[in-house]
Formats: structure tokens, C-alpha cells, sequence
């Protein structure tokens, strides 16, 4: 058993946990908080023993009736690898703590690509990543990105992506965020940085993208434009997009039409949280205009680097190779949604009333 | 066991599903879909039978895959009671197709208040209700006042209630509803209706309701002010309010800013689709000034009349008293969120470091 530490216990720590609590080949020692608010609880409910991830506060967490292990030193002695999921930047403070304690760590896409030994996602790095002592799992977008570039390199050759990301302003719980009534470039220069970030994991897909943010919560969305080196058919894109497990295609004529209805599905089929793990792309928009494909796809900033986080921690620890390590990742849990309504019932053998 | 049937798989209907099947005395023999979304695969994967509530869609469910045992009158020949989850107004035009199958129903507080024998909230309905033959659960809205202004009236006597509803645009599946940036007096003319309909089920108390609707979609905010016939200390009011099951006093100083945390919070605490069945009282917010009390509470509205629709089936199919059916329900469901931080740690024994 991998023995997992995650720092940092908030909107992805928490989902990292559970995440790797499902698998059979890894347990969570103990996670972190810096203050006893509900996420401690909830650390607590789920059965995870509760580190202070600043060891002068173990008094407070004590005042709050909040019972910790230790401090993070203790925590990281315990572990064979850590989990950084603390905010952007902390991140690179945390490196000398864990280089310290010898300890193998996986970091989050905040960071610096510089933070870590190399940067990582399951469908895009080669293998040469198994011979990091560290790695960092892309953002959410640049994961996103990297998920449904690399079949498409793979299989038409991409000559140059283009891709307009609208992100959201800030997650549910983040209530002092905006814009609360505006698109806004963000960055306004452009090409913006996640780009080059996909290159982290795939260095020699041309990409371009320009980032907005709006006045949501609940997803990203990316208007996805890729000039291939061949002309697929869009049903052919369909099929390879299909093939890929990470990959949702939204199922046509199923009522589902935007973030909302996305994460009330997720929902509906007993997902944590309502996560979604996959890429969510919307099959209507799947178009070919000569060797230019076009498609919108959402991504839940909260959710899809979670089994990335998995799989990175495998990387750093086994020899498995990265589709066996999918493979476990997806089938522990549940990944690669369906859909009784995704082919629209064409292939499938009608139930009569009676049945 | 009472067999029930769900007449509408929407918003409502698929929770007062859930709650129903979780129920130790209650089996859904079968829910209606009016056409093949993703909802009718959400009944499917629940285990539900599912009927067509229209009878010449058959084929439509058929051509998508979505097998169906029947139409809506094969349903009601199946149960002892229905519950209408329809859009407002469209349980009016049922009521004669239940009567006509002599099957007690079950209404939602869209409807008139003509539409049943007579309007329900376990709490605050008085017996008498018992010898009705069809019951309306009043609305997300009133349910909430109804919860919060019976134990006000029982222990303190309610000289006046005013209370403004700033109440959410839509649900988060709502694509089409707005408003996007404003907040829209509706009905711009006061009192609103709310009130009145408090009335239907606690007739004696005088309460004056204005309602707005904010471009929010997770939740409706009260700011209540209730002028009462004694004067007690704030702490007292907390206590009796503490006391009442499916009110849920929010914890302080747990980082609970909103309505985005409060679902966060219910996802972590394994809540299905992050429901929170309670009424959500900002305890902070708890103050009296002479013989005014003022408070903030959250309604879910996706949610807070579900454990209602329970008992209403329950008083209209048993001779259980009120309590033994909330009490039944409630254990059933899990209401009643209590919290490890709820008191501060003030009367907790301290955890070690070492525990």
C-alpha cells in the first residue's frame, strides 16, 4: 500500500483524498488544515486523521474541539508521498519542508512548472516522467486541454490549436470573487499562459489560447478549435473522442444544456459532490470545416485533475505503466460516464411497454 | 407498505422519490416522465419503473431507448397514493384523472390552495388534516416560515411577522430564467402572496411577506423579523430553535459564508445531490431588541419541501401521529445536521494530539 499524505485539505485536497482512499493500492495517512473550519470536520467524518498544516495552531484546532495527529513534519514522516494542495504559490514554500523529510511530492498547477521534476498528465506525458522525484498535475484547463490534444496529435496530427477559454470567476464557495457582471480578458494579453502550460506535458503541439472569465461557478468552458494535418469526418472525431476514457460526450437530446444541468446529472448518477472527472464535450458541436475541427467542451475546474493526482502518485511510486495505472484510477472510481441516451437509441434493441 | 407513485420525475420528483424509497413503511412502485431527458435515465439507474405521464409518447421513449411499463393511468391502478411533482397548474388538470382512479394525491405548493382537502407542513399543520383526502404541501417558501414561526407562536406568542424572501431566479437547471443582474421586485406589489399562504396552514398568525428575486440559483434568503408577545434573550430563542429537528442552526466560526458553502458543506456530509432538507439559520444572526426578533435563514428549494411530501403521505395513509411521522422520516433520511464545531468546542472535552 502507498501511504498517501495530502497537505492541504480543501476544494481539490479533499477530493484527492477520497479519490485515493477508493483505490486498492493506496491509504490516506492523514490530511491537513490551517484552521479548524468545516472542511477539519469533514476531514473528520470521512475518517481521515487531521494534521495542523502550521504547527503553531494546534491549539486552536484543540479550543474548537478539533482533535489533530500532529503537525505536518509528523504527517510526512508517516507517509511515502505527499500531496500539495495547498493554494497557488504555497506550494514552492512547502518544497524545502518536503526535501527535508525525503519525502516524493505531487503539486498542483498553480505552481511554477519549476516547482516540480517534471510536469504531468495521465494522457499527455510520455513515460520519461517515471524517473521524476516530484511531479506537478496541470491545472484544471491545461488538463483539460491536454486530454483531448493528444488523441488528436496522435491520430491526425495537429498543425495548430486555437482555443478560447471562458473560465469561471470563482468556485461555489468562493464568495469574494468576481466579475459579478462582466467578461473579463484575463489575462488581456494574448496568448495567455496555459498554452505554453499544455507544452509542460505535450511540447510540440502548436497551441495558442486567449482566457476570459466570467460571472459563473460551476464550470470553464473552451471554444476548441484545432487545424489538423488530415480532414476527418466530424463522426470519425466523434468515435476517436469517444474511445477516449476521460473524455465525456454529452449525450444529445438528453435535455442537458449547460453547467447547471451537467452537474445536476452528475448528480443524479451518485457522483461525489456532483464531481465530473472527465472532459465534458458537447457532441453537437463536433464539426470539421476542411481540416479545421470545432468543439466546445466544459471542464470542472473542482473535479478533473483529481484522477490526474492519482495517477501521478503511481507514477512516483510504481512501475505500473500509465494505462494500467488508468486503468485502476478509472475503474476504482467509476470514471468514463455513459449514457443510456447517448446514441439516441439507434443501436440498441427497443424495450417494449411490457418489460 | 404504502405503494406510491411520482407523477412528474422533475426537480421535486425525483427527491420525493429517493426520500420515499428510503423509507421503511413506503415502496415507489413507479414515476412518470413526460419525455425520454436525462431524468427518465435518472429513474432507470435508480431502479424505478417508469411510466409515460403522457399516453401517446409511448413511441417517443420507445425511439430513444427508454423502455416504459405504462402510462400514467396504469400507475395509478398500481398505487395507494400519488404524489404530484408537475409544473404549477398541471396538478389542477390532474386532480380529475387521480379522482377518477379514486387515488389520494399528494399536491406541490405551486398549486391554488383549492386544489386538496387541505394545505400541509409537518409542523405546522394541526391534526385536523388527517381526515383529508388530499393534501397540498405549501411551497419552499412557506414550508420554511412554517417550520420557523410555529415554535415562535407555541413558546412566545407571534404578535407580527414581516419578513422580506430574496428569493433565487431559478434553479441551477434553469437556463432560460432570469434575471441576470438585477433584483426584480415579484410580486412587485406587498404583501405577497407568502404570506397568505403561511395562513393555510397556520391560520391564527399575522405574518406580512414582500418577495425579490436575486440572480442566484442555489437558494432563497429570508430576512425575518418576527415582533413577539413576551421579550426573550437571543440565547433563549437560539435554544428553542436548536431544539427543532429540521431547523439547522449554522455553526459559527466554521467558515460558512453562503449558500455556495452550505452546499459544500452538505456534499461533504454525503448529503444526496447536496440536499439540505432544513431550514438553514445563520445563527449569528439570532438577535432580539425589545420584543423584536430578527434572523437571516437559507431555504433550499430544491429540497426543503421533500421531507414533507413523506409525511404528508403518511397522514393521508396512517393513523400515525405527526411526531411518529417526522421522527420516522427524519431517521430514515438522516435530518437533523449536527456539526463538531456547531459549539464552539465551548462544552466538548478538548481532544489530545495523541488521540
Amino acid at each position: 500500500m502507498i501511504r498517501v499524505g495530502v497537505n492541504g485539505y480543501g476544494t481539490i485536497g479533499k477530493r484527492v483524498a477520497d479519490a485515493v482512499a477508493a483505490q486498492p493500492d493506496m491509504e490516506v495517512v492523514g490530511v491537513t488544515k490551517t484552521s479548524p473550519t468545516y472542511g477539519a470536520e469533514t476531514a473528520i467524518r470521512s475518517g481521515y486523521d487531521l494534521y495542523a498544516a502550521i504547527g503553531d495552531r494546534v491549539e486552536e484546532f484543540e479550543r474548537a474541539g478539533v482533535g489533530v495527529a500532529g503537525t505536518l513534519p509528523d504527517l510526512l514522516d508517516a507517509v511515502d508521498i505527499v500531496v500539495d494542495c495547498c493554494p497557488s504559490g504555497v506550494g514552492e514554500q512547502n518544497r524545502s519542508i518536503y526535501e527535508a523529510h525525503d519525502t516524493p511530492a505531487v503539486y498542483q498547477g498553480g505552481e511554477d512548472a519549476t516547482v516540480a521534476d517534471a510536469s504531468f498528465n495521465a494522457r499527455g506525458s510520455d513515460e520519461s516522467v517515471a524517473d521524476a522525484d516530484s511531479l506537478r498535475v496541470v491545472s484544471c484547463n491545461t488538463t483539460g486541454l491536454s486530454r483531448l490534444l493528444a488523441p488528436l496529435e496522435e491520430t491526425y496530427g495537429v498543425e495548430k490549436a486555437r482555443v478560447t477559454l471562458v473560465r469561471r470567476g470563482g468556485d461555489p464557495t468562493e464568495t469574494g470573487r468576481g466579475p459579478i457582471n462582466d467578461i473579463v480578458p484575463d489575462p488581456a494579453t494574448v496568448p495567455s499562459h496555459h498554452g505554453p502550460d499544455v507544452n509542460t506535458v505535450l511540447p510540440d503541439i502548436a497551441v495558442d489560447t486567449a482566457a476570459l472569465k466570467a460571472p459563473v461557478t460551476a464550470m470553464h468552458t473552451h471554444s476548441v478549435n484545432v487545424t489538423l494535418e488530415t480532414a476527418p469526418t466530424a463522426t470519425a472525431v466523434r468515435e476517436l473522442l469517444e474511445g477516449e476514457g476521460r473524455l465525456f460526450l454529452i449525450p444529445e437530446r438528453a435535455g442537458l444544456d449547460g453547467a447547471g444541468a451537467l452537474k445536476d446529472y452528475a448528480a443524479d448518477v451518485g457522483r461525489p459532490r456532483g464531481d465530473l472527472w472527465e472532459n465534458c464535450i458537447w457532441t453537437e458541436s463536433i464539426s470539421v470545416q476542411g481540416r479545421d475541427l470545432y468543439l466546445f467542451q466544459n471542464i470542472h475546474q473542482e473535479a478533473d485533475v483529481v484522477p490526474e493526482n492519482v495517477d501521478a502518485i503511481r507514477a512516483l511510486s510504481t512501475d505500473l505503466s500509465r494505462e494500467e495505472s488508468v486503468a485502476k484510477t478509472d475503474e476504482a472510481l467509476g470514471i468514463g460516464l455513459d449514457s443510456l441516451l447517448s446514441d439516441g437509441g439507434s443501436t440498441r434493441n427497443p424495450v417494449t411497454a411490457d418489460d
